[in-house]
């Protein structure tokens, strides 16, 4: 049976010594209430959580799955359980605005708790992360009355929420749906439509579902630009919050898929159910593109989720198998045969999903200071910057992020050889649930259209530009320093190849549109591997100053040292793969469209 | 529900224009016999028995799995009716040996045919594919006696049979293997142990179970010079042929999998079964390679199989379901949406498969006619350079076709978004399936030591050297030809970074066997696309003059032509990854092994 334990010491290496959140308890409310202490105090309980309450959870989840009868839904054995400690250990409120109960607590330890959940049991922290986009949507577009009326039972976790798009015949292609919303006389609406695919849109762990809903209201606009959000609860709710009557939306079925069995994916039925107009008519994708930017975020720290808790049980594997000699001869000669982890080939594959994940949580943590400067800094400029720089790298982190996290857990399976293929492994669920992440919220191939067709372009590159200043002041900076070389060398030569790539795509996407999505998933590799190189860069100098200069002799010197072999891993074995990025970008559209459809 | 329809056309002309199998008419027995009106025959029939009779049981198998009662494995409704057909056929016999009833047929054919029917249902044709190892075994290491009492029933499909390696605590490492083989007074022995993970160990479709087991005689060498292999018949066999009473051995379990479910992984218990001693005692790995290196083959066109369905199915979602608009501008007006087809992405994703499987057949076929080389042709060097080049391609055709099989069923997922997340849409089945193949018959990390550690040093690297004379004088040949240079250039280029990459080996290999074992995959990688990169040259040199010179005007000139671009495709798109390849090996063993175990 897998096991998990959360990797709470690189978290606080990122969050207090990569990141050094206290820089921002002048400027960032809530910060202040992040001190060492409380950080430390949350990662604790929420790894206790995590590792002890919905791990065990995990593998009962897959085995039993979600059963419909009546319309009704039920979650595994012990989810409905499990969901009561989390909504009354408050963790639905972490990050919560206090104005609606919440606890107002940097947005980095939201990620950094929804990493640890998601490494336990990603099925089960669907039902609690999907209601957290749901609250941002109102928090953004909703009227003061929608607010207090559904922000407070949705941020303590009482109800949850969903986000309701695809229709049989439309999932990226919004512009053809086609659920209708009859406006009444009393400023509600009636929606009726089919919806599929949506994740914990019907289940037994709370009292009442605020579904968010896109529709058309008659006689608007065809197309994208004719979608309305509509906020449609299970349960009607009073205005005084008490909970009304059933409304008339109900799951037909659930679907059945090849992983995150404990999480009900439902087809949802809606005939003439209420439901209040959220935003303005017409605005509704809009809107809805604010729960799905931070839903990228979450999904993209998904993938890293699943490639930790696999990394942690290959690893475990790895150091108790014994099989084969050391190519170096026996290096445990009183045993029958070595463990497997003193085998290169094994290592290469350990090590590249550990500089992912490290990397990646140091990208994704930054990702998640920047969502609190974008909201709450006092300086325009700073968010502006932040937008920008988030923007940009978001559909790169959900792209990359879950593309890696399905190659790390195969990579760990792999190092359990035929054991990896066994169910009682585990190591299978983990490549069966990692899977999904790499199509929903808007599959891979969507983010690099976005990447390219949309964040690149924007604002004449100015996004794409902060990011090569940033790099290359960062590598000016160090140019000269011995001790850096080994990692500036080599992150200044992907840079110039990202440099290389994006005056590649100027001229030539704007010519024939095909080269920018033909060339698009390689151009969002080459920023995630010049982004990720910039992180273990930075965790290279933030290490060696520390092993220079150490504030006391009791540091774990260990640590340090092993963090510095990382970042050697990943600039000599994984960021030469830049080199093959931009030569397939270079090579444009050409091979990809000649061809007509009939001759595929 | 999937489809499949056998890629006949393109089988058709790998094996009569780019391999040219008329040429060896003279020289190997079997191939006079194998005409175009048989080999389309051959190939017609197969076809129909893989579409109609195989694949329709394909998701049955996957949902109903394998049931353990009492002892008795009972495979997936319909696979018994199914494997009755197989045999009633002929089909186990095609490449059979005519002194034991074979057909004698070249084996390029059988791979064609084994390629179909594990497209069609890969869990049902390792049944009958896990047989033809074992024959080979018998025919090359058994007596006369065994040979005559065995073959006959196993090359008619009556019997089927097995291998069996892997103990629980033993799977690569075969030194540690502990299964006793008691030398009884008549010369047979009494076997004892247990053996896991065996494939079609124990089922229902035929009346006898021809085990090969691997086991130790008492009083032999340690490790793996102490291993002998024995044919352990499920019913013994008397000397007329006829059946005889139940050996002492047991199916004990079935294992519960990822994929793979419609065939039987059995945990055998041998409790002093009766054995016969195949070959030389203590000689038993060397024969188990013979089966090993055949099954790897096998294994390889598993690979290429899983990419060829998922492919077909992903291209026909593609073609059919409207989403979005090109970025050209709407290619189909009239309709709400174009069709997947039009985007450069799902291009990319589509190409990268066709290519795949295509280049991949090209080279699978090219070893099916070397195997023939080795075994039947009259020159003693024509045979030695056959066996050279299959020894050194097949661990690089297991590991890179496996691997890409399972990329390429997650790229043919991906195409379908969310709907290939679904079982219904048996795109994830592939996914499942795909993946057992990457592990079995040794792990695609063991490929890659095979060929560093043994293949490349062999004869002072006799192997490599041959490879690197047919690249370069094919390069050489046409470096003037312009309609060939964009085929020519990139493939000469790749294959002085192959070179430069065997240099760095030789150097620095010996030096720190380290580095060897570091290297090895990205090396096996650097080979495979070579390889690959050398067959694509080839088909864009053939059909281009097919092109230019026409035998008649009624040929499909589309057919060449879209090859064509396949090959342009495979240079711009595929082999640039060449240059990441030997970057990395260039960075050798240092950052995988400077950490300590517990630092990982």
């Amino acid at each position: 049976m897998p096991s998990y334990t959360a990797p709470v010491r690189d978290m606080q290496f990122v969050i207090h010594e990569l990141l050094k959140i206290d820089r921002y308890v002048a400027t960032l409310p809530g910060f202040a209430e992040a001190t060492p202490e409380t950080v430390a105090a949350i990662l604790a309980e929420a790894a206790r959580l995590s590792e002890d309450v919905l791990q065990p959870l995990n593998a009962i989840g897959d085995r039993e799955g979600c059963r419909l009868e009546n319309g009704v839904v039920f979650t595994p054995p012990g989810f409905k359980d499990a969901y009561t400690a989390v909504a009354e250990g408050g963790w639905p409120s972490l990050i919560g605005h206090p104005d609606y109960g919440g606890q107002g607590l940097p947005y980095v330890l939201g990620l950094a708790v929804s990493e640890m959940m998601a490494s336990a049991n990603m099925a089960f922290t669907m039902y609690p992360g999907l209601t957290t986009g749901a609250i941002e949507a109102i928090e953004i577009a909703g009227s003061d009355e929608q607010k207090a009326l559904f922000l407070p039972s949705m941020i303590s976790g009482r109800w949850t929420g969903t986000m309701n798009l695809t229709e049989p015949h439309c999932g990226t292609d919004l512009g053809l749906l086609r659920s209708k919303a009859e406006p009444q006389a009393d400023g509600s609406y009636r929606i009726t439509g089919t919806k599929i695919f949506i994740s914990a849109g019907e289940h037994d762990l709370t009292e009442n579902i605020v579904h968010l809903v896109l529709a058309r209201i008659p006689g608007g606009p065809d197309g994208v630009k004719g979608i309305s959000l509509f906020i449609v609860p299970k349960y009607r709710v009073e205005a005084d919050g008490r909970l009304g009557a059933r409304n008339a939306l109900s799951c037909g079925a659930i679907e059945e898929k090849m992983g995150i069995h404990g999480n009900a994916t439902c087809l949802m039925n809606y005939d003439g159910a209420i439901g209040y107009l959220l935003g303005e008519a017409h605005q509704g994708l809009p809107t809805m593109f604010i729960m799905m930017n931070a839903a990228r975020l979450a999904v993209a720290v998904q993938g890293l989720s699943q490639a930790e808790v696999a990394y942690q049980n290959a690893l475990q594997y790895c150091k108790e198998r014994l099989q084969g000699r050391s190519l170096r001869g026996a290096q445990y000669p009183d045993q029958a045969a070595d463990p497997l982890i003193v085998h290169p080939d094994i290592r290469r594959m350990l090590m590249t999903v550990k500089v992912f994940q490290e990397g990646a949580r140091a990208l994704a943590y930054w990702a998640g200071v920047t969502v609190d400067i974008i909201r709450k800094h006092p300086d325009a400029e700073a968010r502006q910057k932040a937008e920008d720089l988030l923007g940009l790298l978001t559909p790169v982190m959900k792209a990359y992020f879950t593309d890696m996290g399905f190659v790390s857990t195969n990579l760990c399976l792999q190092c359990l050889g035929g054991h990896g293929y066994i169910v009682a492994s585990g190591m299978e669920q983990f490549v069966r649930d990692a899977r999904i992440a790499q199509i929903y919220e808007g599959a891979n191939g969507i983010q690099a259209l976005d990447l390219v067709g949309r964040k690149l372009p924007a604002h004449k590159g100015r996004a794409i530009q902060l990011v090569f200043g940033i790099v290359r002041g960062f590598c000016e900076k160090y140019t000269d320093n011995a001790a850096l070389s080994p990692f500036v060398k080599p992150l200044a030569d992907a840079l110039e190849r990202l440099v290389t790539a994006t005056q590649w795509l100027m001229r030539h996407a704007v010519s024939n549109p095909d080269n920018g999505g033909a060339v698009s998933m390689d151009y969002l590799y080459l920023v995630a591997l010049v982004a990720l190189g910039y992180q273990w860069a930075q965790v290279a100098r933030v290490c060696k100053n520390k092993l220079s200069n150490p504030d006391d002799d009791s540091f774990d010197r260990a640590f340090y040292q092993n963090k510095v072999v990382c970042a050697q891993f990943f600039m000599e074995k994984i960021l030469p793969e830049t080199a093959a990025h931009l030569a397939k970008i270079q090579a444009g559209a050409d091979s990809l469209m000649i061809l007509p459809a009939e001759a595929f």
